[in-house]
């Protein structure tokens, strides 16, 4: 039986690992990402594949990259942190590493991923909401990977939450990004602290009174450790994702939402609050069976094991 | 080649239709709908396809009706207006009329009927609104009928659009059916009205004085001749909708959405105020392809052709 | 040294007292308010004024009425519960008890009772927030009785809160009242029971499995004894009050709140929730010296209290 | 009859006016402003007072400045453009000028100048809504200047609008501000452009292409000029401030709100929509008397002209 190589394409970091049929990883390895370079990129890859594919019997390529893809998976038509434009990168890999390449949206592979390998392998649809820098995510409807018409759905973080809300950086207003984003989350702890709240004093405190010393995983620890403004702004993050889940939920109806990213480390500080905000804004509670809120559990091997199985599936039709 | 008999099961009339494979409606025939006695409505479905396949080869029955269907497509679980629970309908229908038989949400088979035959046929995917009493709908991505994971899947009108916002039939606060129904529609124009406003003025002349008798068709011809309230008030459906579509897009990314529903045979006055809701409010405007807002094309037999062809679909299986 | 009469007048109940100039109630008397009868309910005022009079040394009489009251406290434009409609009160009386007479809006009267007897007496200014069956309130700045330049003014419970929010009885979307009314907090409390929540079981069982007699009262009475979710309840109706008097703290300034009506028993398990809401929303937190929250201290004769010092005020211009 | 002497400081410019007891303003004069410089700002005061002294019998000089002032009228206790902290002004200037001084906000002296020579000028009380880089105001009750419990009232700006809404410079989200100042019409402006959209083209044009040049001036001249996207620039910025008129008035019932700020020199293109939505958000409107939505009259000499008055008032005491 043979392997496939998934490859995750990070502005910092690129990550490539062997994964056999059953997702489990046999060998990996990670690059320095020369993100502003687009060719050095495409050689770092190349390399990495050449240095996995030593010793196993390879036959395909997964590449996980954050950008728009076109639908038949072999162009990046825009990658944000990665100067790729209108990038054929299939069809350049195909060449140079003479395997089967299939090119995927990070957040699309990240939930096949988890669907395939991860916290919803025993289910038949998943949603997937990643909590970081921004809002993302996946979606698999029906046992299917939903990439959209034009191949740029499951933007979760601009669902509408609020109607004349917060600036998005979409550059709409009202978005559930600016709500429930790791970068909300960390702008709004600093922000108590900055008018000098005593809320936030054991934060700042902890931060050694250095604003800028707030960050993601600071306010986690503080939160895990009983301090009570840590634990409510995770609390308050995790209502805007439960409520958009609550939205979501009425038109998709998944049996199985995970909630990955970084944020999600959190745990349950994080995944008390989705359900409660959930439950109470599901329309037809106590009428309906009731969907599943999970944390993810592939970290960010995700994409990685997503894109190899999606290269596997590819490759077999 | 033979034909499917559709069904569509309302709370005042049942109609139905013998299809060929092409959508064409060979013959149709409308009863009284029972609707408050189970077994009653039974026996005028079994009597209907009886009376249609006479002189037709038909090789499926498939029955679209408004309620929860289990996701076998067998078993009405709850259907409000028709006093069905946790019905066995597909077992009855083919023990009785020696056909296969497929039961599915009116919602959905409208989407699917709408999909195959009408507004979207030329389409890969569709999302599927409907303004009528409430809002409804139905979704088809990646050319299949999405369902849900528990068959409850495209209520369309529990998006939540106002956090807070106004009280929906659901028990919710700000879901997009009460801002965007046909109900709204009238509510509003009434409210207005009863306030005295100048504004309504012309359309209460319209419905001699009486409040109850304004209704959605007198709006949308007040608004066809050219009154300025009904044009505002068709307009500020079209806004809610607009931006729920946007809000959706980000989410589904179809590449065409159908407005159906009765609000719907307003046309333009509707639609305008949708597209260009939609536009000012889209993700990524600009900078992406758009997806296309269609007014519906197969009226009240959208449910029956849809139905008709997922029987035909499954025999296949 | 004379003493004056208050009157408050209510739909089932007339209240009157002797209040000396101190704000002592020497004497108090309460009849069945005919409310159905205009007449007859100011036959009944004119009764208990010869009645309450008899041994005092009355100098006039103040009377409360919930309604609109014109700005020469003579005539009450509109009482909605009183049957009255431009019923010139002052001269009537007058002429029927030979004392000076004048007439306010009840929540106007109450606001000057807290402010000159009660919870700011110590005080320069006052926002009265009343939560009852509505929101309403009343308005003294730099030590003056703001009445409204048509009369009108001080209706709390009607700042929006909400764009498209929630119906409220006025016919708008989005006031104060229907969030944070003891109406609101009723309804609330029912709609969760009904929805058969585990949440809501304990205050459902209280009220014997019966959901209209949950009331505002036992949803207090199981707060006090500790239940999660009447507490809940109560702190949402805060949370909505706190948010009010943040935002018109900015335009008013005020140096004390006083929190009154019904709901306002449930005393710190409602002041705290507004404190904070508050206290988490003021403009320039921090940086500005901070009003008072106060619960009221008159309780239901801070009407009366108000209008028989408004008389003895009025009678020495 | 003695004249009185106005000074309005800005943060570029010191103007000063000698004024008549019925608003003439006799002579005037104007001063580079050196505001980060606090000696030399009152330095510029006292010089620009005695230059205009000559040849008038002056009797009092109020100073009106952008920023908190103290209860007594004299001292400064924060102005974030002038670079005062706790600056006892009053006794400074009174001892330099041997003159009655008193100081006071800005906007508020500007409410007194419409109120007493101005937009209100008939009329009992007023709101004043300025329209600039920010939203302020002043509010005259009972034909007083309401300055707040702690002086820093009718910051009509912070008047909350939207729950979660957009970021305002206060530091909270969903003021009134950052909907409805002169920069939120700049950025909603600039914004749409920036995204390449056909409705702003003319508009963009205008500026030449480059995005920073469209400014307040150049939409409203836009505007004037027919131009369609810029009228609804304007309408929409109209629609807030006249939501939060209907909100405000339920509370403060006011006969007579001015609207000023370098914005309102739209005039009926920013009025019509003001009043547009005031009328259809006002509780109770048809049933009750309606308030009148001016322009103000006094342009830029408002808070000089309202100073001049102020301290004539206050030497009278």
């Amino acid at each position: 039986m043979t392997s496939t190589i998934g490859i995750d394409v990070g502005g910092t970091k690129i990550a490539g690992g062997v994964v056999a049929e059953d997702g489990t990883i046999l060998q990996s390895m990670r690059r320095e990402s020369p993100a502003t370079d687009p060719q050095a990129i495409k050689d770092t890859i190349a390399d990495l594949v050449t240095a996995l594919a030593t010793g196993h019997d390879v036959s395909g390529v997964g590449v996980a990259a954050a950008g728009f893809i076109d639908r038949d998976r072999s162009t990046v038509l825009f990658a944000p942190n990665l100067a790729w434009r209108d990038e054929p990168l299939r069809a350049e890999l195909e060449s140079r590493l003479h395997l089967p390449v299939i090119i995927e949206n990070d957040a699309n592979a990240a939930a096949w991923g988890e669907f395939t390998f991860g916290a919803a392998a025993d289910a038949k649809d998943l949603l997937l909401i990643t909590i970081g820098t921004g809002v993302g995510g996946g979606l698999v409807l029906e046992g299917e990977l939903m990439r959209g018409g034009f191949g740029i759905g499951a933007e979760i973080g601009h669902l509408r939450m609020v109607p004349n809300g917060r600036l998005c950086g979409c550059g709409n207003h009202g978005c559930l990004e600016p709500y429930a984003s790791g970068t909300a989350l960390v702008k709004g702890a600093r922000a108590e602290a900055a008018a000098g709240s005593l809320l936030a004093k054991e934060l700042l405190d902890r931060a050694g009174g250095d604003l800028e010393a707030i960050d993601g995983p600071m306010i986690t620890t503080a939160a895990q450790d009983g301090d009570g403004f840590a634990i409510a702004q995770l609390a308050e993050v995790g209502q805007w994702i439960g409520l958009g889940v609550a939205s979501l939920a009425a038109v998709l109806d998944p049996t199985v939402v995970v909630i990955g990213g970084g944020v999600s480390e959190a745990g349950e500080l994080l995944l008390d609050p989705i359900r409660a905000a959930f439950r109470g804004e599901l329309t037809g509670r106590g009428h309906r069976p009731e969907l599943e809120i999970r944390q993810a559990t592939l970290g960010n091997t995700a994409g990685l094991l997503g894109a190899a199985d999606l290269v596997r599936a590819d490759t077999r039709r």
